[in-house]
């Protein structure tokens, strides 16, 4: 859609813009506790569904296909508030996890924090 | 840097994955309050500019250059801890924000949610 910068940026409009990959950038956090969980990337169909199901979909970048978050491990991630940034081309979505939500089993990806240059292991 | 799936993902070595444009995703959020301030990408020089100075600096997509977020406006923000993610594409930036951090002058580049379609002002 073509908006101007003041619409895009004021106006009420939601003109999702996805970079040249047809992308944007999807950040989960936890509704509960505001943490980041994962972060990810929509399509304008992962986009569709997510707002259709309020369950998130990502597109997978590696397998490049649609992706229902919790489809096989049953840990979806229903999304409660959507929020839309300046240039509408990054989401945060608000979500209550139906349990762990990093693949490796841990509750949010972020499990790690970088100190001196080394990752060490933090509370999840 | 060629390290195993287990390494990458439960090792301490920091191994950034940049993905086929040289970049990474860094969410910053308030040190102070778990707030999202914004979604930026990062190249590896802006990741050593970032672990070097302790300002956050990006790569800027649209103008194709390293960017010091807070560069012209003073409005930079300071870096506490950084959080990795499990495959190592993504970082959270927890920070101190000098000022507002949206071009626009909001607090954060989040003051607005997606509902019923439609955009609509949250408190920032």
């Amino acid at each position: 859609m073509s908006i101007s910068k003041t619409e895009r940026e004021q106006g009420k409009v939601f003109a999702p813009k996805f970079d040249a990959n047809g992308l944007l950038t999807a950040v989960v956090v936890n509704a509960a506790n505001r943490e980041v969980l994962m972060v990810a990337f929509m399509d304008a169909e992962a986009l569709d569904k997510t707002l259709d199901s309020g369950l998130a979909h990502f597109h997978s970048r590696s397998r490049g296909k649609l992706w229902l978050k919790g489809e096989t491990s049953g840990n979806v991630l229903r999304v409660g508030k959507i929020m839309v940034d300046c240039d509408q081309d990054a989401l945060v979505l608000e979500c209550s996890p139906a349990g762990p939500t990093c693949h490796t089993g841990a509750t949010r990806c972020f499990y790690r924090k970088l100190e001196d240059g080394v990752l060490q292991p933090v509370n999840t």
